[in-house]
């Protein structure tokens, strides 16, 4: 165990497997470019890669022993691999696409990048009050725009799915003008529900904002 | 009294209250996905649950006699309990939609939640002026235009109300360069109106969030 | 002179003045949803208004003297009222339209608004030189697009003045997509200027923001 | 030497060449607004400019030997300075109409302006991570919605370089419900990617401008 701890600690070791993971980045993007019989070939180079990142995690699963599992990072690279390995026909060939999420893997590698999102996820429970609100008053206008505006514009507030992405839509501030003015058409009152979401929403937002601001000037 | 007092400030009565409000936010947004029939004994599950927020409230308002309405938190509770008990017919059907609004107890509830519109709630005197400006400069903007635009685009412009909806738009940064197009093609100078706006109100409103990121800071 | 300046510096001489502004909104408001003839008889009251203006302007010109124009908001509101009694006829009539202008007068008068608006043009000179690279680079871009794109598009790049309205719509983030795939379709490298153009100036308009916050805090 | 160092950091030397700067940028503007001879007789003047620009850089190398290189300002100066010295013909032509980029020069000839422009530069390296992180994350995007909805939607998602372009427009808040409702008429389960990209992207591009903010402010 104590060799094949000198091993995956190894700086050398490192560089390759981040060697190995820009190399299966740049397979998965040019696979999308190419006539289907060269996509096959880089499909098969693409296995070959994902064999080492197999023999890369046992061997770390060897050094580390259960400890392994105790830092998240390793459970995401463990998540990652073992997706590609699921076989991905029938309604899993969606899985095929995710293959290029592997590439998040250098995260874990480089340590620069690896501090940034060990912010980002230490800025987040900062943020869980905030955002249950937000999700909160975004049921709460889904609800009421749904019984309001489902039967006037079936297209945008028809269910509840087709509401949420809807109000998610005007919350990125896309599209909403026309929207709002096929409804009024026919409620001329429903510009106060659409005013009231935004200026709700976006002082909600803004919030959300301050308090991940507020959580990193402190860290 | 006191026993009163007991039961409502009784972690397992809270908890129970809760529960009864999470159950009734289910049951509004499972009613609109559900057939006529179905959708009319979900209504009268949800009177039923009414009647309990009902007791609920009458057992505080009896347990802290008259100090009940000192607290703004129970004020909402009432209004958000009254609004259900109006008959929801004629024009103030539009109420029965705003029954989900009693989702919104949780935020009393949950004393974490509490706490973020506690925040939301003092960062808004420290707003108050840059809010009244921006009124203020709204309403300049909305007069000019609808004298100057109201004939040419009657359909963006045509009345005070109709111009401060498309002045809102504006300022969420949609659709403005139609409208824009529009009205030059009528009177070419009109770039001035909408440049200007556009520069004055972001200046402004960045100054609102400023306002809101330093009183945040403060707290 | 003393008596004079007793009257404007009086409390309830300055309650009045704001009651006037406040009636002169509402009548200038009102005017734009009557029909002609009610129109015309509020002209004339709005007249009346703006001679209480122009009597109140005589009397605290009386009352201090040439040190009346030291401070910037008397030039502003002489300003405003000046624009009033420029005969708005021919080319001018669209002063009529900025009469409106005269409800800024309430900064002045209000304390807390004036504060807001004295901290504004406080933050500006900390954003003088930011918002000179701004007006250059946005000269340096509308140049390029008026050569590269002049002859292709030329309803968005067909001189100087449309291009810099083009481009002020492409930084708002406003249609800016079809504007570029109209381009792209004659010179597909075309999103390169596209990209560019945007990354620098959200960048650049960032910083802008970052100076503003920055003199915010300080002060 | 020490008679030319002397003349190139002469006060009145220095204001010449901002003039011409200036003058050079108006004359490129000009050039855009006049009938084709007179374009040809302001190219001319234009190159007299450029002469200018070539004597004063020579000065400035004489001046200050290999030293002159150590400024990056020194080196922008001349790269811009060289670009106008390709002939700007065939593939080249895009070179004429980045000529304007002469007027940069002014950032180095201004002290207040090249201050803040090494502000910005300075403020890079904080960003470094964060922005490698969004490019590694763009870049899994690419290649999953060319996977996914290359065939669907192939104006959108054709290949690696359009989604690319179509994904910056979504980050940009523009047209991103067209899109995503075309790819949904087909793949209704599409809107998971849509609004995991945004959320996603909206929080790194957040803490980007956090990064800019806190390293702004120790400063
Ligand atoms: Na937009
Ligand atoms: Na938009």
């Amino acid at each position: 165990r104590d060799r094949v701890r000198a091993l995956v600690d190894n700086d050398t070791f490192q560089k390759v497997i981040i060697g190995v993971i820009i190399v299966n980045a740049v397979v998965l993007g040019v696979e999308t470019m190419v006539p289907e019989h060269l996509a096959h070939e880089l499909a098969l180079f693409d296995s070959l890669l994902l064999g080492v990142f197999v023999v890369e995690l046992v061997l770390r699963l060897v050094a580390y022993g259960p400890r392994f599992f105790l830092d998240p990072w390793n459970i995401f690279d463990t998540a990652i691999v073992a997706i590609a390995l699921v076989p991905a026909t029938g309604p899993m060939s969606v899985l095929r696409a995710l293959r290029i999420l592997r590439v998040l893997r250098l995260v874990n590698s480089v340590p620069s990048m690896r501090r940034v999102v060990d912010g980002l996820i230490a800025a987040m429970p900062g943020m869980g009050s905030v955002a249950a609100l937000l999700v909160l008053m975004m049921y709460v206008a889904v609800v009421i725009s749904t019984n309001l505006y489902g039967e006037i514009a079936p297209e945008y507030f028809g269910d509840l799915g087709t509401s949420a992405f809807t109000l998610f839509q005007t919350m990125t501030g896309e599209a909403w003008p026309d929207i709002a003015r096929e409804v009024m058409a026919e409620d001329p009152s429903a510009w106060i529900f659409f005013v009231v979401f935004i200026l709700v929403m976006t002082f909600a937002v803004l919030n959300l904002f301050l308090a991940v601001v507020v959580s990193g000037m402190e860290s």
